[in-house]
């Protein structure tokens, strides 16, 4: 059974990964760690998780005894750590955006300088949906998705591989989950409660990524995407507003999309506009495609849950993926 | 003191036009109406509104006493109402939506036959920044905004104005309120808690009416408009997203808000991106405008409160000038 | 394989039945019914239950070729539905309050002439931390207790068994899905948010519920017994104020508490008191005890969520021990 | 026209108080100081309260040139300033606990020691519906009540004074606002939404404020009071259940409250139990009194708006009475 071990698990991410390998039936957690929280057991932390282990200290040479480690660090603190892991043989998910750009220019100029920029060509983009499968299976670190691209990439990715994307604005809506754990004054409450508010307005971190991988599928564009943040916890929605790149009907558009999706087991295609709560604590993406005659557009909208699909459940299905393991295994719908 | 009458005071809509009125220090609120729930007290259905009147079935001879009315009935229902009291002499608010595309065929497209074309050329719109501000003072009957409609155009006027809208698509989320008192599936609470849905996307009768006043501002453009619904009870806010006619800068765009703006009370402009719990229970509309450099868009947001703004105190600044009272009474900011 | 229907699945708590049978490990799900929704698939209904079949209409001939049912009906409808089940020797667990009162003219006084009071005697009410564990597991009807019933008699059951209630005030906080899928003027979105309100004040119907299993444990008193509706979806908590028979000590409480629930697989003591997300979507209850010196009083905190432990997860965990299924399969902590 | 100064207005209850004294037509806020935002605007930090005054530093010299003082600073800081104050002929209202408890002893043993006791005897408790009134209206220093037990002893309080109170459980609901605008692990969105959870368990400072108002009023009882954490902004439901020192019917009660409060602006005394909605944003209490004929209890149910009654505008109240102003100005129901 293979060991893993999940380092900086008193965050949303890493605590959600480590409550589902600790009951995932083929992987044995072994070690959580944490900056802030050593010696607390997650379960006092977050007792809906139900994870009775202590968090360490992180300590490379009893850590990195294990097969795979998910790294739940924020960008730059991540990077070191990876390449420490990969060193001594462990795979890694890394959940932060540390390799998920691949061109360094472009990581500079939304993060600064890189702390590892020889290992991004090394790096696989943990999207499976979107191509990266095989060379999931076969990488030593995956840099997972950030929520945003992985609801706006399996949005738009049939649109992008069949080349009918001319432009495209991003609206996205997120829970406060997606801010994380840290009281600020965005996430007290009483900011929150009865409110809905753009953020990043002068440009986000995700913007690039989505740009990135929209290229990587034949749509080279550039998107404009705005996150706006809502009183809910877990959630997200992004609604997309492409300009296609010819003429198009809604029948053509739904079966390109039933095609291109026919056997992935996490998404499902709606003829009516989905919402968050529909995939609340699951991998599952849920998708439409519209067309608006009247503005000869395409309209997609995706909703996942960000902690889940947008990032914790995700890190598992890349696991299952490089250890061999049905890719539901765990997290089944 | 001009006495006022609100029809259909037991929506959302007619109970705060009720509210305001019945403590505007120039208004008499002589007479109160509803179709489902005659005999009981405003206060009973809306302790918070604080309005000790009885609701009374429709009886024109002594409804249309008045000076002017507020007409809160759902389309088609309206009209024939509002044709009633012009006869008698009475100047009429409007809050449906029956005279507010002035296009006949537009109207019938979207709402079904028009129970009173000869008064469409009549009606005037009543948004006051948009330039109606003279005609709304000497008209006798209003057609007061749509929700989604005064935002957006709010947002957008300037630079329709400025002819600077090659192409503009709205995003718009919305709280509950905003789908009436009715309760249904979709308004349960159960539906909308931790959730946002897209809804209307196969086209929503608020697009054809922002695009008339857009043509009119001088942008005769096809917009995309999607509203969401969000777990909140008053707001709203656009997110548009505007293909620039040509090049701009985001200087020059604050410049033209800031200019065109002056003199407006009920508008606020913002650096930072607004949220609806800035204008909660206001009749102001928050308005910031950003220029997405990488994509080359003009970002705009307006954040309103769709019972307020977006309907009912909008009703009272136009009674306010349709009677030569100061534009803010009794609905200051 | 034991074969289970569950009739009334368009409801929320049998809905959620119907989900946990149909990925349950041990029982095949053969039918749903519905009266209101015939027809439609439970996942066109409820998304994220992804239950593929199909409500049909009650039809005893067919849908009682089944080893056991789930009645998830009202009360008065429920009580000829368990009566023909039974008779053609399906065991059943009914969700409605038709066979929980033992005493007819409690019954009658709270919920009218009974249906099938011959009945009565032969239900057993199905709490099995409350030491009904070994009749559930042979009887043919289960009287699957009340949401709020169950959270309070779990919380005072230590105290009862020990003699150490003199009297007890019972305030109550639930989410909105306790009152059930109907679209009404209570549960609509906007009554709720940013409310609280009482109701039920006049006497509500699981107050005799909880005096009988009080005083089957030993504690014959009239408690007082208030719910609240909040503005949150799933969750229950009880906040029980006990004059207790004797003097205490916190220690002393805490230890009876540890010692009572010591085998419980869903039992949860903690020291500080629980709130209800940390039993969201699960069939544990969370139990805190407290003693107040100053007015020497027994403080009780108890939270579970209200569709799970409170009705749907209870009715699995008893189905588990009628067919000598581990209490806790398909229902894991 | 009175001036009146607003210390500590970066707070909720000091921003507030300061938003209702800008727009109160008889007194004039010259100043508002904070500890925390030296030269922030307050309409920056709070843009709904919309006062365009920057926040200074206290400087005693200036800031005591004002004829009244709302000190919104947490309890031990407050104290010194209000003395100061008063020696400087300032008449001041204090929104701390400092000096709420007239006995030192249970000062000290709630708070630790106090900054300056020989100020308590001269305080006044500033509720004035408890017959208060004439005493605020000639104080110099005015206590003013803490949230809860404003709603705890108006609901109570007709009882108390009948003699009708042998015991009590107060259990309580509030807002998340109550909780202040500090951003803590308890304030974040994501503990408190689809929460709720009970807290000062083990003794809440506000149960001997309670308990020694009610036993000025006739009622020497120890009072049990619990509050509870909701996720909703501002609101504040208090359930009391009051075992009674003589038997009493509903009707009775009704006509005593009805008696007891027929002159009071802001007590609004309702059939139906209250909810928090109905009084938001408003100086008012709306307050209900049932009888248990099972058990023998009264019951009685109270909302305010912790934030206006329960702290900010219950302040302008008491200075509205202490500068011979309508009772009602500027905070009108």
């Amino acid at each position: 059974m293979p060991r893993v071990a999940v380092l900086g698990a008193s965050g949303y991410a890493g605590a959600l990964a480590a409550a589902l390998l600790h009951r995932h039936p083929r992987f044995e957690l072994t070690a959580i760690t944490s900056r802030s929280d050593v010696g607390r057991r997650l379960d006092d932390l977050y007792p809906h998780h139900r994870v009775p282990l202590v968090m360490e200290e992180l300590d490379l040479d009893r850590h990195a005894a294990v097969d795979a480690a998910v790294v739940a660090y924020p960008h730059h603190a991540a990077a070191p750590v990876v390449v420490a892991l990969r060193e001594r043989g462990v795979r890694v998910i890394d959940l932060s955006a540390d390799f998920r750009l691949r061109d360094l220019a472009t990581y500079e100029q939304w993060y600064g300088e890189h702390p590892a920029p020889e290992l991004l060509a090394h790096a696989v983009y943990g999207l499976p949906e979107l191509g990266y499968r095989e060379r999931i299976a076969a990488a030593d670190v995956v840099a997972n998705p950030g929520c945003f691209p992985t609801a706006a990439l399996l949005g738009l990715a049939p649109l992008a591989r069949a080349g009918l994307i001319a432009d495209a604005v991003i609206d996205a809506k997120t829970g406060v989950s997606g801010a994380g754990r840290a009281a600020t004054e965005r996430t007290h409450f009483v900011a929150v409660d009865e409110n809905v508010r753009p953020y990043g307005v002068g440009g986000h971190r995700h913007n690039p990524e989505i740009d990135q991988e929209l290229a990587a599928l034949g749509a080279p564009v550039t998107t404009t995407f705005v996150p706006h943040l809502l009183p809910l916890d877990q959630g997200e929605l992004i609604s997309a507003y492409v300009t296609p790149a010819r003429d198009v009907t809604e029948a053509e558009l739904r079966a390109l999309y039933a095609d291109h999706y026919r056997d992935e087991p996490f998404i499902e295609l709606t003829d009516r506009a989905p919402g968050v709560r529909d995939v609340h604590a699951t991998n599952i993406a849920r998708i439409s495609v519209h067309h608006d005659g009247r503005a000869n557009r395409v309209l997609v909208f995706a909703a996942i849950d960000n902690l889940w699909k947008g990032t914790s459940s995700q890190a598992v299905q890349n696991l299952n993926l490089m250890f061999g393991f049905p890719e539901t295994l765990g997290i089944e719908p």
